[in-house]
């Protein structure tokens, strides 16, 4: 009644339920409990649709949407890394391949193929749609801190410095998301959300 | 410094982060809290890219992934309407296209006007990428309902025929999925979780 080809992306789908429980340190806006991961690709998608125009290079909006619905999936073994964290970073991109593998691995084998084709774009940053994902998915927090009243930038005392560091994709995939993100970061820091440095304890 | 254009452009992009707050009734299959509709339409999505190819009329896949991510965004001011409660359906199509006038307005008159036409596209159910996306819409609750021990179902005494009813438009977009819809459907009889009537209280 249900191929084994179904089935098995029946299979994939069922587990990929557990993306809606990995959290991010990001904060929603209303509520300000801790953002997962399966929203927050929702919401990256969303991004890309009304915001494509702005892209620097001439971006597949299709493929950008597929990037960006994907990219956070391996995170459900590996689990989110936070972004001013660089211990966390050390085998990061071990732990993701080693999920990669066995999640997508779930899927018929040509949509594997596909799928961990795609997350490997996206992490290897060569195309015009990985730069425009990853500007984007790089925007989003940071605009989250900000309206948030830069409540996770003060718990992990992230300066300015690392802040415009960290933001740099932003203007490589998209000049007016780059200046949007120079304006605010002049915001913040004016009004003490992202202070140049944070005093001693 | 940052247009106009692109300052409506984030306005709606903040906003919509109230999506990640509407509550529907399926439980998420681990931790068994409800899930919302942000994640959902995520997951919609994901589904779309996996199962594409089930779909019995050819589908364009960027116009399905676009009606998928955004039919549930007036949600932020009508609610979520439970499927299986018709005193909640009442009025329930006048508040959502009110809700699409205020948060699709939020954002510069093209692509208002664009964000609109693909809401009404879904809810009129005349072209093959409005019919697949529902039949994902309605398949994706019911694997939920299943795998999540039917509690959704007991606690709303709903019957198999009710199900069997509401399931209609997931063979219509794709005879695969209606023909799992039926196995399934089959199995939680047997199992007790779908009785074709609830016994009296």
């Amino acid at each position: 009644m249900v191929s084994e080809r179904l089935s098995q992306q029946l299979q994939f789908i069922l587990e990929i339920d557990r993306l809606k429980g990995v959290l991010r340190r990001s904060l929603l806006l209303e509520s300000r409990r801790r953002e997962n991961s399966a929203e927050h690709s929702w919401h990256l998608a969303m991004m890309a649709l009304v915001l494509a125009e702005h892209a620097n290079e001439t971006v597949n909006l299709l493929h950008t949407l597929k990037l960006l619905l994907i990219h956070d999936v391996v995170e459900i073994d590996a689990g989110d890394t936070y972004a001013y964290d660089d211990d966390s970073h050390d085998g990061k991109i071990e732990r993701e391949r080693t999920a990669a593998i066995r999640i997508f691995g779930l899927l018929p084998p040509d949509q594997a193929a596909e799928m961990t084709a795609l997350w490997e774009e996206y992490e290897a940053q060569q195309t015009p749609e990985a730069r425009f994902a990853l500007a984007l998915d790089r925007f989003m927090p940071f605009l989250h801190n900000y309206h948030t009243g830069g409540i996770t930038w003060r718990e992990n005392r992230v300066t300015r410095a690392q802040v415009e560091d960290r933001m740099s994709p932003v203007g490589t995939g998209s000049d007016a998301l780059g200046a949007a993100v120079a304006a605010v970061v002049e915001e913040a820091t004016a009004s003490g959300l992202l202070p140049r440095s944070w005093p001693n304890l």
